[in-house]
């Protein structure tokens, strides 16, 4: 279709962007010390604004403008912000103005900020909820970290399964506690186990007679508390889920998880894989300088190790190298091919394997896929590369050792790329994380040793 | 507080990986042609895992399996497949078949499946619908391909501003064709411009006589039909929205987007992006031979024009090289070092300009971190490096120079990391896409030229 349809106009951008015009009166006012025009400044932002300004000024203007806000600090900026972030601006603030912050948040977003923050800290946090949000929280806490009993909040809607439509309506009218956001109701058995849900939508679209059980949602999953949450943001992505109970082992109710929860989830996951794919560990904008030199300098002391390898290849040829310098010009051209093709072998792979693409069921076909892939690419290459390197050096023999070693680190560079991330998850270690170190040393290793020792039987 | 908590048990993973226990019965049933072991065996399947299991097995088995499950082949496992498979698999679907199966979707869900299908089978998905569903899908499609448009659906409930609860329950109530999924009521002026939404959950706890505006959500946005769909999920994710009106150019509402269509752009915007950092197209795990191969030739050509130029760099330094064969063996090292360094960086700017977290406000802020990042990593590593220089041959000179080319091609990396990505989004290019070339070219031809061009003047 894509071809027939007009399409005089494209889509356009939105203004999300944070400029001038969302800046200039909060700067402004921070400048001039002024807490009613800062308040005036905050009025039409949202919090999650809020927090990515405090994330793009620097550090003194940051403080002066939590210590300024006062009251005006609204404690979904702090849930909004930056993990990294979080502890600095909580030191700034004065502990009631934090204590008034945290107090009208949902718990699971309580969890999430003391997560991050040091013990005098998360204690005051802690002491500031009212008791049963208190309770809440630090039954949360019980979990581990990154389970879903993390990630669940406490607030939520049951029914008794024999329940029918009219009670529902008559509970939901009756009861002046219900939480801020719900879009189910939960049904559960006498152990207070789930058995089902229902939309709100779908009770207000029913006849009062009509029993609850009948209408209940096809969609309806449970999440075991101790299950890590990227699996839990798979299942919300994949099976289209809005909201979803969580249950402990004995398949007992104790909280749901909603779809917001999941997307921020499903961003970390996203975030982690890519920073990862690029050896920075989890680094953030906002670091600081030294944080961020320590975090990426033991990704460049791997990749130090690996081209010290590649080069102890290079090393037994020196003989070679000697007599034709030609290989020295050439030799970078054939290992920047083969990591080139293999990073994308590998981020196809990684990529899939995080999606639950690639399984046992199609993996052989995938790997005999890329080999393949590889063995083209490198044909029409090795063509290419065989033509430069006789009309450069005007030594028809070397166009054929490097098009030869062009064809066999593309090869291998499909293989490895599948190969190796495929190994790493069995290993369960994270493919994203040490595939690319693995892979580009296969293909520094090959390019050169095929490259060389071609040129030494072939040329000397 | 992470220190301090016992923490005998990490979170599980979940079994949502499709496997045998899944498979067996499917490929089962359609080895031995049996209709009914397969509907049995699809019983228990949610479509989206359906459609991950069409797209891991090989082609004749999807073919067999497509034809074998004839009226229980649901619309939605359309919807869930790659769009690379929807034609295939459309067209080995029976006309009426196909005309059952689309005619359950939401309009949404249709104009996505048209979008990817040749004219004949769109057109005969067209007339399978019902009319006023046609001319919903009609009408999307006047939109651009990927806009806001394209991506929300007719389906919504409105109430008039001046509405109370009472009048808006006893509205859902009578009214007996609602959409199947929705949360909230959008207040619309008598114009049908829509001036805020209610969730159900307020309507349900809130007193009969209570004005609907009372009880909107702060969270109300409005999105332009025009919008492109990426900036919608931007919105979506930002804002922490469920659903949101679409208005046309005069603000008038024609339609709501919600967020599960959302977390589908938002997943495929982060494919995008990993995927275009490697230097691989839209390719996807299900791609033929023939399509992967030619999706990634012309990233590695753009490599290979690159690879030349570095080479021609080392070229001008033939008579150095052939002097000390020792810069052969060590002059990929620098490069290398380089390379990843510079991939870190333009990670890190990558990633941030897609969520917008960097902007004209901090942006010399973050250029500044990135070369002092470079410059301190650049001086741990030279150090490293000078010494096995030294050490492996003898040569104290040759540490310091490959010391010094370590130092200028580090700090390079981190200028050149975030300035070319910037640069390019400046440009309205991707910087995804291009960033990656610029980057590993900047740092080859900078860490060959410092390091042979130091050692010529230093050595010689």
């Amino acid at each position: 279709m894509a071809d027939e349809r007009e399409q005089s106009e494209a889509p356009v951008e939105g203004d999300y962007e944070l400029d001038e015009v969302t800046f200039g009166p909060v700067l402004k006012a921070v400048r001039a010390g002024d807490t009613d025009a800062l308040a005036q400044a905050f009025e039409p932002l949202h919090a999650a604004d809020i927090a990515d300004l405090l994330e793009q000024v620097d550090t003194p203007t940051r403080r002066a403008l939590v210590a300024l806000s006062g009251r005006e600090f609204d404690g979904e900026i702090l849930t909004e912000l930056d993990e990294g972030l979080r502890e600095e601006v909580v030191g700034v603030m004065h502990p009631e103005v934090l204590a008034d912050a945290v107090r009208d948040l949902e718990t699971d977003d309580v969890v999430d900020l003391i997560e991050d923050l040091d013990a005098p800290h998360a204690q005051a946090v802690l002491g500031a909820l009212e008791a049963h949000d208190r309770v809440a929280v630090e039954q949360s806490l019980t979990y581990p970290e990154e389970s879903a009993g993390r990630l669940m909040q406490r607030e939520l809607v049951v029914a008794p399964e024999h329940w029918n439509v009219g009670q529902a309506i008559d509970y939901l009218r009756e009861h002046d506690d219900l939480p801020e956001q719900f879009y189910h109701v939960i049904l559960v058995d006498p152990r207070m186990r789930p058995v089902g849900y229902v939309t709100l939508g779908r009770i207000m679209g029913s006849p009062r007679e009509v029993p609850l059980t009948d209408i209940t949602e096809e969609s309806f999953r449970t999440i075991p508390a101790m299950q890590d949450e990227a699996e839990v943001a798979y299942a919300f992505n994949q099976y289209h889920l809005v909201s979803a109970p969580v249950v402990d082992e004995d398949e007992r109710l104790v909280g749901v998880i909603t779809i917001d929860d999941a997307v921020v989830i499903l961003e970390e996951e996203h975030e982690e894989d890519i920073l990862r794919l690029a050896g920075v560990g989890e680094g953030r904008l906002s670091d600081r300088v030294i944080a961020t030199t320590k975090r990426r300098m033991p990704w460049l002391a791997v990749n130090l190790v690996t081209s010290i390898l590649a080069s102890l290849v290079i090393a037994q040829f020196e003989a070679t190298i000697a007599q034709f310098v030609a290989l020295a010009v050439l030799m970078p051209i054939v290992a920047s091919m083969g990591g080139n093709a293999g990073t994308q072998s590998l981020t196809v792979a990684v990529r899939s394997l995080a999606t639950k693409d690639l399984t046992s069921a199609n993996v052989w076909r995938v790997i005999r896929r890329e080999a393949i892939v590889g063995l083209i690419n490198g044909i029409v290459f090795a063509v290419v590369m065989g033509i430069v390197g006789i009309v450069w050096f005007g030594m028809p023999l070397l166009g054929l050792v490097i098009a030869a070693a062009m064809v066999i680190n593309l090869f291998i560079a499909g293989l490895a790329g599948v190969m190796i991330p495929v190994a790493l998850e069995n290993l369960d270690i994270d493919p994203a994380l040490a595939s690319g170190a693995f892979v580009t040393t296969v293909t520094d290793v090959v390019g050169f040793f095929a490259f060389l020792g071609l040129a030494a039987m072939v040329l000397l």
